[in-house]
């Protein structure tokens, strides 16, 4: 049985798309990160960083446990075969815009978000940087989506990487100063009304709203 | 042939220390980002994000681009089965601090340094944002170093992408107020004295001297 410990985030969104995407078994536990309930010692047990996602899988012969959304997403692909070819250009394209958005998209505009919404003082230079560099990956994703339908050949695991931060960007940040992002409010309709995303974003949902009441 | 466009920064050298290892036959293209040559028309055809490093592999029978340093060195380790396990806990153990290091290590230290070293103005809140929020990141590798002689199992492409920036932090940055960190100046120590590794900081050296002058 799979055991997802996740919170409704942009991150924590990430794996219960595939889960729901794979039609996998899972239980989904709730972890407040609004409580600093990732930072008990059972948690930490878990994930050494105290974040959230984390999963951890149980079979009769081994017991895996992996932390980083960007693993947990590699991980359930491996285990069923879907999301990321398993060998040839296509595989390492999908892991470079994997990456891309480990590296770029999550936290430059996790970066951003914070300056803009966040932080106690209003510092220009700061918000202007990670606004510049945030508009600027968007663009990289947005230039990419011109003549594609998905980030990287079918649709992969970089699209589910992607979507959380970009729907939270284009939605809560001020990118009216940036150029055309046409092709990735299209793409971010696209992947928005596939079902299993739906359905992923409905049980967190509801899951969240179970716990705090 | 593999042909790396790389440059001398803590990610440009990740898939150096990772060919040194694997001694691999490969050709050592430097592009100056103090000169803008990652935005060039001709290195965007490889990379659309514009940032060191990305490697380029021509077969007789394909030819892969791969950018996003994770993603370089997964390739790597997936063409000659070396420096992550093929299956197992151990191979999403190493992917999680792999991925750990490009979410985290990587652009948390990457901006304290900013803000520390290169920002036009001394931003308190920044700085301080940044030191901390590196400090914990060096805390948990220190922790998970405290009985282990490499971050996941034997030597990986995990240690090959902390290496860098955990390198740079623990020299360049101010790091007094930190917990203890022995664990990990020793690895960093153990990692540095390698020869893979000296070769690989040697030849990005000479390379970097016989392009600037």
């Amino acid at each position: 049985m799979i055991d997802l410990y996740t919170w409704q985030t942009p991150n924590g969104e990430k794996p219960v798309l595939m889960l729901e995407e794979c039609g996998l078994d899972y239980r989904l536990h709730m972890v407040d990160i609004s409580a600093g309930e990732q930072k008990t010692p059972e948690f930490l047990a878990i994930n050494p960083n105290g974040k959230i996602p984390a999963l951890v899988e149980t079979t009769a012969v081994r017991t895996d446990a992996v932390f980083e959304s960007g693993a947990t997403l590699v991980y359930l692909a491996e285990k069923t075969g879907r999301f990321l070819p398993p060998s040839g250009p296509e595989r390492y394209e999908t892991l470079a815009w994997t990456f891309f958005q480990a590296g770029g998209t999550g936290p430059m505009l996790g970066q951003w978000y914070h300056f803009e919404k966040s932080a106690p003082e209003k510092l220009p230079y700061a918000i202007e940087r990670y606004r510049k560099e945030s508009l600027r990956l968007l663009g990289v994703l947005d230039e990419r989506l011109k003549d594609r339908e998905w980030i990287a050949g079918a649709y992969s695991i970089a699209d589910m990487m992607n979507f959380g931060w970009v729907r939270t960007g284009l939605s809560a940040l001020k990118t009216e100063g940036a150029a055309d992002l046409s092709n990735l409010f299209a793409w971010t309709e696209r992947v928005g009304s596939r079902p299993a995303v739906k359905a992923a974003i409905e049980k967190l949902d509801q899951a969240k709203r179970a716990k705090t009441g």
